[in-house]
């Protein structure tokens, strides 16, 4: 056991198997979260014991998973908030999609308290997040990398080391989000459109995953439909709240983002008709219901 | 020399990369086009000696490489059309992006004269094109996959053999098309958005490519964009043809296709600014102009 110590701060399907992820590394981590039983979930998979109040001053690193800029916001300086907790030099590694604004934000306000924070949203899923190879798009100082090492270590295949500046993890984020959850969408849509064509979902799969439309989101989300299986990996409601950042975000800048806003149409489609908690790949759902079509799985 | 002949017509930027896979194959091939440079350069390269009238009666296959429909029914059974001079039993591959329906009626016409239609548009562009390494969705008979074998073989790395009818290889191309239209103008728009929160289109080609957000069309197309080079490997005017077949299809299923719907709103935007015969990657441009920006290679 290393004498470095984590505080994780959020043990929800991401936290949770980064917090075993930091664990099976050999950092006395320490996990968080307001659903008590997921507290003592971790605890007895080898989380460390010991109080809030007792264990923040003296950890290394403060790892925050949580949905949003709110909540991250909320766990920093909410009304029992860590950020007077931690002492000095303590890394501060915000793990959430937020907007870069919000991140230079918070880089600021933790580094008044002499906190090393560094803006690092995670990319990989759940499967990565517990296997501990997940990728981080992270920015902030020198110092506050190196503090922060053993823990991206532990979480990690591969940091991208994005900048001094905080914020340049949250725009290669929100970057990466938007084509992501553009291109789940787009291969809904023409998986569907091969199907009012003859052509079945496990035909469009094996062709196209070997032809010009390939992608991530093809590899990772077509399976998923043609197997009928929505057990939510990554949730349908992901997407309208990062495209909604990446949107806000671009409205801002003036950047004009038609594709993105048609994608995120349809991932409101599917929220507002009850498929919200499935998995994302549920967004052909709407396709199929739109054009009298059935799934696989769906008869 | 094998004894096999091929004739094919269309010696266009993927035509005459083919014609020089098929020669290359060590087959007899014969090339044609309206344009009559491109039909003496193919044969300063080894293309055969042998005017249509005389050389028809005596091909295996019929190699069909034109931009459209309109194209190939010109070329099948116009005022000089081939169809009426071919000896039965004589292969048609005809590689066009063409909607499934008009595959179907060729197929009908060319099984009244005796001929095997095979429906087999390609992919892989023009690079691969003149490697002999495209893949082919052929749909057919048995007996018209093997007659096609030898210039099959001769032109692609893989064959995707999509059944008996054709229809299904045209059907499959415009899922492929939809699919991969879609993602080189999503890649734009996400690049270009990442510009505006300062993130370098070198920076997004080198991180996004290893991570969620990856496609075929960025790692394809990314690269041209942030080189400034628009050199029209595939230009843009491709897409308004082969996302308005797509949309066509797709209206006369009634299957709402809205992504799709807005990439080709950017590709139109991009051809009607003057843009229309430069590489496709040149939707970017449309992206950087509504936004403000300096793509590289512009300042």
């Amino acid at each position: 056991m290393s004498d470095y110590k984590v505080g994780i701060f959020g043990l929800g399907a991401m936290g949770f198997g980064m917090a075993g992820a930091l664990h099976r590394a050999g950092l006395e981590t320490h996990g968080f979260d307001i659903n008590v039983d997921a507290v003592a979930k971790f605890k007895a998979v080898g989380g460390a014991e010991g109080v809030l109040d007792e264990v923040a001053s003296t950890l290394d690193a403060a790892v925050i998973v949580v949905v949003n800029a709110v909540q991250t916001e909320a766990v920093l300086f909410g009304a029992d908030g860590i950020a007077g907790k931690l002492s000095k030099g303590t890394a501060v590694i915000a793990c959430a999609t937020v907007a870069p604004d919000f991140a230079r934000e918070m880089a600021q306000c933790c580094g008044d308290l002499g906190l090393l924070y560094l803006d690092a949203p995670v990319s990989g899923g759940t499967v990565k997040a517990a296997e501990g190879t997940l990728s981080i798009l992270a920015a902030g100082t020198p110092a506050t990398f190196q503090k922060a090492g053993p823990a991206l270590d532990a979480m990690s295949a591969k940091v991208f080391a994005l900048g001094d500046e905080a914020g340049a993890g949250s725009s290669m984020k929100a970057v990466n989000q938007m084509l992501t959850g553009v291109q789940i969408a787009a291969m809904a849509e023409a998986m569907t459109f091969g199907m009012t064509q003859g052509v079945a979902p496990a035909q469009f799969l094996e062709v196209i995953s070997q032809c010009a439309g390939n992608s991530w989101a093809l590899e990772s989300r077509a399976p998923s439909i043609v197997n009928g299986d929505y057990h939510p990996l990554s949730a349908v409601d992901i997407w309208p709240k990062d495209l909604g950042i990446v949107l806000d975000i671009a409205k801002t800048a003036k950047f004009s983002a038609p594709i993105t806003a048609a994608a995120l149409q349809q991932y409101l489609a599917a929220s507002g008709s009850g498929l919200g908690g499935e998995h994302d790949s549920a967004v052909a759902k709407v396709y199929a219901r739109n054009a009298g079509l059935t799934l696989p799985g769906q008869d």
